[in-house]
């Protein structure tokens, strides 16, 4: 299922791209007057292989849930079981993603992909459960490569059904206590950034905590063989990189990356998240650089990873608040925007058709 | 109807920001992580004296459309009549203000309080015109004292209408060929920024015409007997504010200085979008200061004289995408991102209600 999904994937349409610059400079404004809004759609055009794209509406958020073995090394100051709790909360809609998903207008389904404990059946819940959380990174892969690849899959599979109900935009949110600490490794080993410059305090840790976490990602690497000042080994072939994302990753990484590789090869964008979906596209990059010419970079995170891991795939964020708690709230902020942008290309009056001057050039 | 407008205004009520504040920490996130945002919900909950505050929605644009005398002074490449041409396309729905309109699902009325033209009766069009454009600024007062008393209270009728008919947020768009030379003169006085600093590209400029603007901006100040670098005597009386007003802004500042202070006299918070509707927040703000409290910035536009004006009134924008179009696109962007603000504060649980256990202090 990866395999063919990696390969229906294709890079931006060339022709779109330069018909929907065409079209931009057409419409009733200033030429670049929307600034980065701009890009937005011309890259959505590329995406579709239309000018102008489809509406990416309705949207769907898929929140992956998991658990990680370095919680142990005591990189957060949560508990774990406020994954489980988390989760719960998601189900009752009581936390910040369902209210931003319900002003959005965007349904929430849940994924458990690797909680550490067994969850009640429930509407929204999805189980696709890998293991009761991953092995502790820091000390020897956080996941079997076979594991890896099942989590890709999940990720995968829930696209799948997304899609095939009627989503045109996929966001992928995540829980998991832990998962900056993994997201950290990530961004080291794909990005090529020293452990020190990625790894933040996630949601608040203090001095002491940050020291250990930031030594904890840096023993990940080297006890999985990895490495950031190499040439970039991890991008160098599909195989590499699914080594070390089962190495260094959780399964909502690997479940997210599969979600953004199942997404582009459907040609429905993504809008990304913070920086555990960060995380996830650079996995989904080294598997398929094409992968990211179908994404769009919903906000930029208080996180240090995150600012390297969108420069890496050179993507421009949207917002860029200092938000820093994931579940897909920065990407279901985005969504109106992103909606916005392409809309503009389907309903802006050209100066033609409007019989507006135009500024002489 | 000044004056009255005036008296109602209330700064934000310290027990509201203060009850918003504790509950924001006691929902399911942890403290601080939707950043910027989590400020919006605060701030508005201080404006309308309420914790939580009431959904900023349903929303209303008005778009107030006038011309300028300093447009003879070849300060912008459109020609004049595109404020005419771009009232009519307003009006038909083919302007980017309208996509973006019926994204978010917001009403759009268009005031005309100045364009150089008779305009036909439309739906959709409210006539409020003082005059057939302002006189040029940089040869004297761009208006007397009394017209722009009448286009603040046309901003303030219209503002008063659309909370009648139950708006629960106010945006203001602008349309006018040569405005943001007028703007870089209110941010110029109203600030205390030098012109040079202030004065920007509009929507697009050669180096020529550019110094040509900020030669116009300078010698519209020193003929109005206005200044920069002293210590800000436009906001030191509101009969100063009202000549400086006057003096350098156009029919739509002042008439959106209204609309801004009518919001505020309302409690309806009033979405900022860029440099026109912010020259009009200044002079709203030097008329009282309280003004600001209702006021969020939606987006930081590129022109250098809209920095200057939220560090001035000491707004963080929520979108800062290098757009420059006017016309309430920004605010129109930014409005779903205000509702996820507040909507938050009425729907998210608390760790309590949720059993989520808070991380340990």
């Amino acid at each position: 299922m990866l395999a063919e999904t990696l390969a229906a994937i294709r890079p931006a349409d060339q022709r779109a791209l330069a018909e929907a610059r065409a079209h931009q400079d057409r419409l009733t404004k200033p030429r670049g007057s929307l600034g980065a809004l701009e890009d937005v759609a011309i890259r959505l055009a590329g995406a579709a292989g239309a000018c102008p794209p489809p509406m990416p509406s309705p949207a769907a958020l898929a929140i992956f849930a998991a658990d990680h073995g370095v919680h142990a090394r005591g990189v957060s100051p949560w508990p774990q079981e406020v994954t489980v709790q988390m989760v719960a909360n998601f189900l009752s809609g009581g936390a910040v993603a369902n209210a931003f998903a319900a002003q959005a207008g965007v349904p929430v389904t849940v994924v458990d992909v690797g909680v550490a404990a067994d969850l009640p059946d429930a509407p929204g819940l999805v189980k696709r459960k890998i293991a009761y959380g991953t092995a502790d990174l820091s000390r020897g892969p956080a996941m079997t490569v076979d594991q890896a690849v099942r989590a890709l899959e999940a990720g995968i599979v829930v696209a799948r059904g997304l899609v095939a109900e009627g989503a045109r935009c996929l966001i992928a949110g995540d829980m998991g206590i832990a998962n900056t600490t993994a997201s950290a490794a990530l961004v080291s080993v794909f990005t090529g950034k020293d452990p020190a410059e990625v790894t933040g305090r996630g949601t608040g840790i203090d001095d002491d905590t940050h020291k250990r976490k930031v030594a904890v990602v840096r023993e990940a690497l080297h006890v999985n063989g990895l490495s950031h000042d190499e040439p970039q080994p991890a991008g160098s072939s599909p195989s590499e990189a699914l080594r070390a994302l089962a190495a260094v990753g959780g399964f909502e990484h690997a479940a997210i990356a599969g979600f953004i590789l199942c997404g582009a090869a459907a040609r429905v964008p993504v809008i990304l998240d913070g920086v555990i979906a960060g995380a996830g596209a650079l996995a989904a990059a080294a598997l398929d650089p094409a992968t990211t010419d179908h994404c769009v970079a919903g906000h930029r995170s208080a996180e240090p990873g995150h600012a390297a891991t969108l420069d890496h795939l050179r993507l421009r964020p949207l917002i860029d608040l200092e938000m820093r708690l994931g579940e897909g709230t920065g990407a279901l902020l985005a969504h109106p925007m992103v909606c916005a942008a392409v809309r503009m290309m389907h309903d802006v009056a050209t100066f033609d058709a409007a019989g507006v001057t135009e500024k002489p050039v």
